[in-house]
């Protein structure tokens, strides 16, 4: 019954290696299946090298595991949170890919300086405010939840499918597990280019916001025409 | 009758990942036949992996598809503007390759600092301004081609055979699809060295204009002496 | 009776070019086998490509060599005093990786930025002092291993798993050669993100302190959590 | 008789792009046979992917092509002058790569910053000063030659195996074209790290010059101990 889902999810992670996203075993991705209230996730620590569709751990919503033989991921409690606020989610990936992970150890959230950022992100790409001792401290990957959502308060998350978490690295997602590792993709590119413009232009001004729109629901929404739809 | 533009033009686009210029399915080449008042162009949000020669989607120059089962690039307008200002054309690429992206989204030319510069290009490799409001959320795409060729005024666009967008990403050409790739991927490489000389000597000036004429024209013009012919 | 040493550190020698942590024949892995007293190095610039496990030359810790037909690498007493001083120690690696290599060249201590670096080190990966000319002119490689050794005083050298020489590059260690190669892997990311870090904000203080010991512990000693243990 | 010189430099040439040091047709290696008089030399503007070593030209000392069917490298007057100025090299290589070439457009040496630079050049690497119009407008390659000769005034140049020529990009060379070709390699991986070390240290001081002499006089000259010999 869960082997579509795990499967899926094993391909899902895969492909970070393959884009050059982690390095050992950094970054998880995970998958939900909503009608049977299930998600699957990579297990902790385990090598990319030999991991199996067989190796992901399936959960139910309160974070039990229900199917497995091993931990799941460090990061599991993280996943869950988001699942349960934005009903939207079908697929979350955490990687510490190396540009997005700088501008969120930077603190600072990844501006809109052009039309690459606008196709995916429909304006800055925040960073989170840094947890508090008592957050660190408390169930740690519960509160990193809680503040990823509080920094996404009033958005639609389908607008803007990654983040920062600062001090620590990115999360993205999308409608399926493979959407949310084409967004992290997406995101680490967006990273290395904000850093290299202002880096020849110091304080460069964000981008024009009809660009921004224009470029946006280009390929979102009614009025997107880009692709074969 | 359009097989080998086809062929070409497929060929051509296959080059940019080749050439690592792209990610996922962004960037797009078009050549053209003069004699038939034809050009092909990549499809619309096509993958590179599976796409094939047949795929490519061939317009007359009023920009009606006359072969083909997909939709045309989203940027096609942009190509056909500038097939009609500019006869020397005979191949156009745009993509979103990192360096020379991030000199757009900075909104700044690239100034010649070396001989690699100008062995291809005879000055600064102009920045376009930014589009207005109107042009942006008018015809887009043309207005975009528009914005180019006025930034070329009084070039010869065979000695300028590249351009940034303004918060965009860079546009090329030359007398053929596979030349307008070259020149993409020489771009590419001067927008690095130059970002990268910039960041070693802040405000660094240009280099001298005599050691300019002179590389430029050692491989261009009547008097070029660079490579066999 | 050292064949299985040999060959242990000749996989964490390979390993080297295979991380593209190396140019040429630069950099060097050492083991030790405590219960006999010996250890086993890569000889001294032997090319990897033909590089084979009987090429590894042994020395007893006196550093008198007691098999092998190569010289052994020149950085031996270095590796040697290391040793001597933190039995904790069963493998030690030293590369010019590019971006660890490049904050000892500018003499600075890599402050924690982030999770990354949280995950391995304690706290700021030190800059060693330069050395004197009396050390340089005197037993060079020696007097290396009692530089590092000072800047590590009051420190678990398996909390700070590495360490940047002035002027010069990175060592790394381990429980085992692997756990070195390990290491050092990760410490060239935390090089370059830390780069890419200060590169966007000059000047960024250090991560909270509270963060970085949840995320070393959740690694590291009794209550660690990650991966299958 | 020419065929062993013709062999080993057109490997020599090959290994530029094996080695990420040139695009396209860019570069060239020649290497000389003293007792003949002869060098030989890639063709200009050749493709490496098809180029075979009965491609490479061979010249006499006077620069008239004895042996070959294609026209040799345009920089072959810097080649020719430099083989007459400095009878102990025995290989010349000439790139634009990446990271030497921004140090040249930068007009900047770059300066010893740590023990990979000495480990192969004893002192700063220099950059030439700019050729002037007459020298650009009358015989430009030989002029470069004669420029790069005079920087090197009082240098043995197998202690400073390479150079910056300004606005244009770096000459490495060597006993031997392999030799050449490795002091390119290490060149730019200098160039590289230099670049990062005063991003993160504006202005950053050379490094001790007793630690460079250590370094140099370990690799090369009669108290040499690195290696083998």
């Amino acid at each position: 019954m869960t082997d579509a889902l795990k499967q899926r999810v094993f391909e899902a992670n895969m492909a970070l290696p393959a884009f050059g996203l982690v390095t050992f075993t950094w970054g998880n991705v995970s998958g939900i299946d909503r009608e049977r209230g299930l998600i699957a996730i990579k297990p902790s620590g385990v090598e990319y090298e030999t991991m199996q569709a067989s190796d992901m751990v399936v959960l139910n919503l309160q974070g039990e595991v229900v199917e497995g033989h091993y931990k799941p991921s460090s990061d599991t409690a993280t996943h869950l949170e988001l699942y349960a606020r934005f009903p939207q989610l079908g697929g979350i990936v955490h990687t510490h890919s190396t540009y997005a992970t700088s501008w969120a150890q930077a603190g600072v959230s990844i501006p809109p300086l052009g039309t690459t950022h606008a196709d995916y992100f429909a304006g800055a790409i925040p960073c989170t405010r840094p947890l508090s001792t008592h957050e660190v401290n408390g169930e740690y990957e519960l509160e990193t939840g809680k503040v990823i959502a509080a920094s996404l308060t009033g958005t639609d998350p389908l607008h803007m499918p990654g983040i920062l978490v600062a001090q620590h690295g990115p999360f993205c997602w999308g409608t399926t597990p493979e959407q949310a590792v084409h967004n992290a993709v997406v995101l680490e590119e967006v990273a290395k280019m904000a850093w290299i413009t202002v880096s020849i232009r110091r304080n460069q001004t964000p981008m024009d916001d009809y660009l921004l729109q224009k470029h946006f629901s280009r390929k979102h929404g009614p009025d997107a025409y880009y692709g074969q739809k």
